[in-house]
């Protein structure tokens, strides 16, 4: 439950660029939340032993994901405040494919001895743009030295919706399968940033996608709106095909997509033809696109339609769930084959990961 | 979300000793929670977006802790499984020390490639062992590749007690001070280390010095019997003297304490003797006792001292909040001088931290 004071630190920095190890972990604790909203009655925040969540009847759900440098995101590909602003989101995320609205976050992070104060600035006032964006607040988190990478570790707290939360098991055959937004510019994004190109560039296509791979949003609003209608949900964070898999592993179910239905912006498809590449495994491999994949009965489907008309909600019907096992996508009356090596991971270009 | 899959691990291993980096990230999720007990009804434990905690009718305490590695912890010190279990540990006393009850917890893990997966079992059954011991679950996380450092952040929920959190601040002049255990055996154990001493050691004192640091308690029974009677509560983390100042920070108070009513024991004053320290040092500046501070009305005193003889709460007097600023420690009649810069983290004897 500690975290930096940049007041104190400004004021005991000696150069333009104040380092972390110039003013050392026990100077640097306390006021982050100066750039924050300030908590709502019923909660304690930062300062005590821990956090407190008011009583809420539905339960909280809870999702915590953390990131580090040249792991997770290159500081040369990313400012301080996309990277706050994303870590949260990406944790809202995961509370938007329950269904269930974000409301608090915890925030763990070391920092290497020669970061800039500056940049810490920079980080939480990323995560509070993005806080702000989804009237959430920063409730706690702990604050250490790292003797090595820049590291991460975001906790959300978020409310279900009025019906629980909703699972990533429970689609049945006969369930027809919906995509929020669009799918593979993310890893578009990806392509340019380790082809050397950065944020903002000057064409369209590209801050279009560097927008979705560094800039992503939560479809939090989406997720309220279809979880109670829905069979099962889940967010697009490892690839379309990875979440097919998940969605499908219990029940003896699986499902048969239609690929020209996946929703690929041309944006992504100028990014893919450029380097060659076939703009439908961006959407399928890619990941970190953090839109929802839905199943919903035939039932509901009608209501479904009705939020597009009513509430603007970008959403594509891209397939079925069937009762025969495995993930069919139908492409140009033929069948694809599906690779499952190309996972986000692996599928990687230039990334230094596994 | 994701969490190992030890049993994958183990059969896809080559050679005895299996590494992080032979099995690959997107190959190792799935089921430590194999080596934990199965999460009770009304929860969504790991396998889903986000975990899901039942509706409280007391709200949630939540708090989160990193540890890593060369900073917080030396391999060569501590083992695997200690380790887990300390990580739990000292997250469960942040909950104690708001007088609440732990009951799940996340964990976040970074995994060198060269770690041996053997070791990521011993630190899950360390952090198996500490649930069981207060009846808590794991129920979430996630877990990714490190470039370097291991890196272990847990986040711990709890509920509160009866009448809600017990606060850091509230402390009121006249206020009697309490502090369970004992204080300063952890540094002891610190010490030891430091010079190259292991656990566990043949000697009945370093032993116990050893087990205070290395295997720690989190001191729940006694927080929930005290906090009832408490107007402030806290644990001791980072000496008794920083977390004195912490509770007197706001509402214009101070305490005066007396250095011969701390309970330091006669394995610690044996190791400080050893090594020409000062006992009392270690209690008041040392840290990581994970010990509560009370702070108790003159009118409900009685009622600690009954829980003493019914219970065999281990708790003693040490001193009193005063309506005048500042720490003042009386040893021999005569006022010691407080140094504020003998934090724990400037105090350490050889630990490589700022």
């Amino acid at each position: 439950m500690d975290i930096l004071d940049i007041g104190k630190l400004k004021r005991s920095g000696q150069s333009e660029k104040t380092r972390v190890k110039d003013v050392g972990e026990r100077s640097i604790i306390s006021v982050i939340h100066r750039l924050q909203a300030i908590v709502p009655m019923g909660y304690v925040g930062i300062g005590d032993d821990a956090a407190y969540l008011p009583p809420s009847d539905k339960g909280w759900l809870i999702s915590q994901d953390m990131l580090i440098e040249d792991v997770h995101f290159r500081w040369g590909w990313i400012t301080p405040e996309q990277l706050g602003a994303k870590a949260v989101i990406v944790n809202m995320s995961d509370i938007a494919a329950m269904g269930g609205v974000p409301k608090a976050i915890l925030t763990s992070i070391a920092l290497p001895g020669d970061f800039e104060v500056e940049a810490i600035e920079a980080l939480y006032r990323g995560i509070s743009k993005a806080l702000d964006r989804y009237r959430a607040v920063l409730i706690g988190g702990d604050t250490v030295l790292s003797p090595d990478k820049f590291t991460l570790d975001v906790s959300v707290l978020g409310e279900p919706g009025p019906h629980g939360p909703v699972l990533l098991t429970g689609a049945k055959p006969g369930d027809r399968l919906f995509v929020t937004g669009r799918l593979g510019a993310s890893y578009a994004g990806l392509v340019l940033l380790s082809h050397g190109i950065k944020w903002p560039s000057t064409s369209v296509s590209y801050r279009s996608v560097l927008q979705a791979h560094l800039a992503p949003l939560a479809r939090v609003q989406a997720g309220t709106q279809l979880g109670p209608l829905a069979h099962a949900m889940t967010d697009i964070s490892d690839g379309l095909i990875s979440e097919l898999r998940a969605m499908t592993r219990f029940g003896g179910i699986g499902v048969k997509i239609q690929a020209e239905k996946i929703p690929v912006d041309e944006a992504t498809r100028d990014v893919a033809q450029e380097y060659g590449k076939d703009a439908l495994d961006f959407a399928l491999y890619g990941g970190e696109d953090y839109e929802l994949l839905v199943a919903i009965p035939p039932s509901r489907v009608h209501e479904v339609e009705k939020l597009c008309l009513t509430c603007g909600l970008s959403i594509t019907e891209i397939g079925v769930v069937t009762d025969t096992l495995g993930i069919h996508v139908g492409r140009n009356g033929e069948e694809m084959k599906i690779d499952d090596r190309k996972g986000f991971h692996h599928f990687a270009v230039d990334r230094d990961q596994s």
